[in-house]
């Protein structure tokens, strides 16, 4: 970033928040590693005068805030905040309303399983201005880093996003839409019903020998894969120790991960391995 | 990005390159704002000695080379490669051969419909060193400039995408697996495909009125949104003249896009609306 310009554009946004305009930027954290942050991410938190952020957002993306910006934690996951969603909502209108440029920073993108469409229409019926920086979403983090393509001619011509993790606690997923052929299954927040999702798609008539891939930390110098079938991924995931947050891929695409994996994950002691 | 470690990256590169030992970043630029390149995407582009590069890669990231990098254009759509797959595959790992810091460069996420699992394929079939650099999702990059979340609790807590561009010219989609409750739908590359994508999908059960937005050059700003219902949008996106690269959104989700859309796109004069 230009220091020259950066400390320009500091000082009119000074002038602007001095007369109480402020703005949200619903903005995409990425998958984990710092570097998947994009470039209008990275500007946004360095210029923020308030970023409040959810548990998923690393320390390292954190100290991109400039020293003097309000850091404020609002939840432990996703969808199960330590400030319930109204008080979020009115925490932005609250910090815009004296004049923040305030960053709500959400981990991968902010429009998949991020609850980021509800926050915004809270800000827009209040007439806050606002903007939504797009992320790398989990899922691709997680199979660039493994290896494992969400499409391929050969293995899946379309690819679905499902959450494991429902209201209620419930596990109430639409199995014929999880078991079709030719396509990718990606089950973000799913770990904690792995056992019942697995036996569930078997159920529905999915092969048990089909390969699923669980990724823990993905995109970090932490990640993880476990690689089982659709039969004994419980079990693997159980043995491995893996933890939250963890994605998980289910189809034949999984089985590249053999030949394509390049990242060397918790064995590295860099996180780049390239 | 920092002038000083960049020179010296460059010749600690320019003394691997000699040795022969080239290298491949398959690289994702995004959905076209060049501000949504991440910033590893923006280092492997600045350090590259050949760039390879698809249609839907705008000439403002490209601009990021260095001026002595060789600039190696391929194709005309993703799936309408003016070279070959094979060629591609075989110039890629030429050029890596010949000691070259090789970035071969896609729109959106390479493992999105960007064929790219085929080409690391090819890569680690040659013995080549490759990493894979995420980006953000077309998927992504529409919905968040046009307000248009794609999952929300009170409208879809599943999304799929697929793709309209199917081998051989023919639309044979899992029709099905496209009209269920509670989920968005993104079409990429179907545009030439939507008035057939949509009686067929009415056909299968889908209410006539389910909302489709029609998202022409996203995140640019030539970006065009066209909001219709499944009946009504093919004869709305031929009266508003839209042209690839265009993306399809269906779901209730689409009715959003009233109250959240934030970017100006076509009618504004700066790329950012905020």
């Amino acid at each position: 970033m230009d220091a020259i310009s950066g400390a320009i554009d500091r000082k009119r946004r000074a002038g602007s928040a001095a007369s109480g305009n402020g703005r949200v930027a619903l903005v995409g954290a990425g998958p984990g590693d710092p570097d998947l942050l994009t470039l209008r991410a990275a500007r946004r938190i360095s210029e923020a005068d308030a970023i409040v952020y959810d548990h998923l957002v690393g320390r390292e993306i954190l100290d991109l805030a400039r020293r003097d910006a309000k850091l404020i934690y609002v939840g432990k996951e996703r969808d199960n905040h330590t400030l319930p969603q109204e008080q979020i909502n009115a925490l932005l209108i609250r910090l815009a309303h004296a004049g923040s440029m305030v960053v709500r920073l959400k981990g991968g993108d902010p429009f998949i399983f991020g609850r980021g469409g509800e926050e915004i229409e809270a800000l827009a019926d209040a007439g806050i201005a606002f903007e939504v920086v797009p992320g790398v979403t989990a899922a691709s983090g997680a199979s660039c880093y493994a290896g494992i393509p969400l499409t391929h001619r050969d293995h899946a011509q379309t690819c679905l996003f499902v959450t494991g993790h429902l209201k209620q606690g419930g596990c109430d997923l639409d199995w014929d839409a999880l078991v079709r052929p030719k396509q990718t299954v990606v089950i973000y927040m799913g770990l904690g019903q792995l056992g019942e999702i697995a036996k569930r798609m078997i159920a529905q008539g999915m092969r048990a020998d089909m390969p699923v891939a669980v990724i823990e930390d993905a995109t970090r110098a932490s990640q993880r894969v476990v690689r089982a079938t659709l039969e004994t991924v419980a079990e693997a995931v159980k043995d491995a120790g893996l933890n939250p947050p963890a994605l998980i891929v289910v189809g034949t695409v999984v089985n590249l991960n053999q030949r394509l994996a390049w990242f060397a994950g918790r064995t590295a002691t860099a996180a780049d391995a390239l």
